[in-house]
């Protein structure tokens, strides 16, 4: 089974914890039966592997996701970058392209495409494998899955069914209705578009060619910047005939705010927070290590990160997206393909930073034209690289670095580093890659 | 004009801003007329000079409170400090004692005590000065200032005058009665006792000779720990006969509490934050360098420091002490009467601290034990000296010191420095103070 994941852009309705490279699918915030906390992804990730543990899951995202996605799910899943973002159509004809082209995947095979953050049970994914099975021995070219309805949402697009069977042929689409008018589509047996859809992948490559002078997977990815930005549901979806919808009655939370991902959480709080018992309906999400006390409070979420505090009646928290929007997003908190790094201060010409990398991974071998920098381990081993020279670290050692100077730092045991940044201009931009004889 | 204002204890009513080291007089809070923020305790200071530029003020303190008035304050304040506490008859007849033997004040002249924490207009300090002269001229041993109530309140003690002129005898004093009492009180002329009066110093030099076997000052500090604790109301005013209030008709706000302290807040934002149209007489305190925002909430008071972050319903908000004492009060943020200091990184075998020094001072020439400290300056330029070695230091530098190694740092400009602590058993405990030739 072949499971294209696309996972999309930086989100604000889920500030502070989303930002411009955070998105939400990567927020540690469901627990899992080990009290461990995941993340979208990595909760999608493994309902799929439980379901179907032969399944090829392949994550179609932008450059600014590998690191997390590495960070996330280890090594082993793979991954079609796009160069930039070019809306869905291409996206998808990118992605098949590469399972063709790169991973060798036949012609005859199913494709299925879903979205990365849907919460959803293991039954979800069972349903995923009947509709790979109705796409490869059905006759039509395009399957969806539609779900069914719990409420006349203003906020989806709604697929009409010929009629209300499990499986029916599509009639039409309409998108986001108002209520009076989603409650009679639900009359007629309308679904909710979720986002899914299977295909056999020869179709959706006719469809490229069609749209796209190519050859190949490497042609496309060079042609990818001056593709035309379009999505797959106007270019394919709306305007094929041969085209079934399932009917999905299973659980289907779409997680794009604060109110409706709360209802998903299974406690109130996520960190160390305190609450009072005149508090009603409400929770704490502290990514901080001091606490949160609330008291007295219903209906609110409150969460706090590296990049701020949000205190949000639930029902309002649908609307802070213009405010973010006027926040100074300084990226605080960023996980790395090697670990993560956090900013714990700021000053006019200064930065220090704590980097924690994990066993056996180290950054790039870089240096910056216009600043210093000097690095203090403070827990775990590992090895420094400065201008070519190797030397071993452990906690208490000191490495300066002036500018212009090349250097890495590579774990042996999970390394803590508290990173100092001095310069009148502190940019990410100011970074040069260098190649190290090793690396 | 002597003024001693009694400066208490730490205070968790006001968590996360007041902590074990921080006591609400010294927020800065109260915005001035020149845009800057000023604490309690300064708003105070000022309003005293501003009625009475001659006045002496002498605060009656902790040792933790000495850096941080010396820090608000200047230099220039007259500080007596009790050795331990020991409950307010102690402390007033140490700073009685004080007055006498080290600042020479006569035997004759008026003493006026008052909390360093009313939130009053300048009208207060006025009517101070009136009660100096009726304890000057009078024939009352000690004069009391009566602040008139505004609503029956169950919080305050109450002062019963022999009637309801403006300056009375003392009939008798009640202590918290139920509200329905207080409105009897009230009605009867009862007035709210501010913990303000004024006395010629002899007087209570005598009161405390009659409980204390002492003989000045300094033997008085040297026995301090032995006293037994003892309220000024105990042993005095309760048993005093020739005993006055002045009724004080102004404005007076004991801030003890969110609520309390939120009505005094010209502006609802103090620090960064932002919040939408639908909230409604709403506070928001923000100590941190990331934003707060709020959506759509009502009577809530938010307030996030380097401690912890409270979100409470304002009325709720007077109950927050047993919640606070059950959380860790690890102290993140301190003033020092060199500048302070900030928490910014916690591991379990080290700690990450920035240091501010203000221009002109350093810490104490000192060592430690079990912990090994690295300093980075960010900022500014001083001299810093380890093991009797100078040195210039600017933005860039880096001092190691192993443990066992004296080491200090000097401002000459503001210095802000990174220092990173190395250890299995870093605590504020292990530091030794030594001597150095210059110091």
């Amino acid at each position: 089974m072949n499971i294209v994941l696309l996972s999309g852009g930086s989100g604000k309705r889920l500030w502070p914890l989303s930002n411009d490279v955070r998105s939400k699918q990567f927020i540690k915030i469901f627990k899992t039966e080990e009290n461990q906390y995941e993340s979208m992804v990595q909760r999608v990730y493994r309902q799929i592997r439980a379901v179907n543990k032969d399944a090829i899951v392949t994550i179609a995202t932008s450059r600014s996701q590998v690191s997390s996605i590495h960070n996330q799910l280890g090594d082993e899943v793979g991954i079609c970058v796009e160069p930039c973002r070019r809306d869905t159509f291409p996206a998808i004809a990118l992605v098949t392209a590469y399972l063709h082209d790169v991973k060798g995947v036949s012609e005859e095979e199913v494709v299925v495409v879903c979205p990365v953050d849907p919460y959803v049970q293991n039954e979800y994914f069972e349903a995923l494998m009947k509709l790979e099975k109705l796409a490869e021995t059905g006759d039509a070219n395009l399957v969806l899955m539609g779900i069914e309805p719990t409420y006349p949402s203003e906020k989806y697009g709604y697929i009409i069914p010929h009629n209300k069977q499990d499986i029916s042929q599509v009639e039409t689409f309409r998108e986001k209705p108002d209520a009076k008018t989603a409650q009679q589509y639900i009359n007629q047996g309308a679904l909710w578009n979720g986002g899914v859809f299977a295909y056999k992948l020869k179709y959706v490559l006719e469809k490229a060619h069609e749209w796209i002078d190519f050859t190949d997977y490497e042609d496309l990815y060079r042609k990818y910047e001056q593709l035309t930005k379009i999505s797959f549901d106007y270019a394919v979806v709306e305007k094929e005939t041969k085209i079934q919808v399932m009917r999905f009655m299973g659980e289907w939370k779409d997680l794009g705010t604060w109110n409706t991902l709360t209802e998903t959480m299974e406690e109130p709080i996520v960190g160390k927070a305190m609450f009072n018992e005149d508090c009603e309906n409400i929770h704490i999400l502290n990514e901080l290590d001091v606490p949160v006390l609330c008291m007295g409070l219903k209906d609110v979420v409150v969460c706090a990160s590296e990049e701020g505090i949000l205190v949000s009646d639930k029902e309002q928290s649908s609307y802070i997206k213009p405010f973010v929007d006027q926040l100074d997003q300084q990226v605080r908190f960023a996980e790395k393909s090697w670990g993560n790094f956090k900013v714990i201060d700021i000053e006019d010409e200064s930065m220090t930073i704590k980097l924690t990398l994990n066993p056996g991974h180290g950054m790039n071998y870089h240096s910056h034209e216009r600043r210093d920098e000097i690095w203090i381990v403070i827990s775990g081993t590992g090895k420094a690289i400065v201008n070519d020279v190797e030397r071993v670290v452990r906690p208490g050692d000191v490495i300066q670095m002036k500018a212009g100077c090349i250097h890495t730092i590579i774990a042996e045991t999970e390394l803590k580093v508290i990173e100092v940044q001095i310069g009148k201009d502190i940019d990410i931009h100011d970074k040069i890659k260098h190649n190290y004889k090793n690396r």
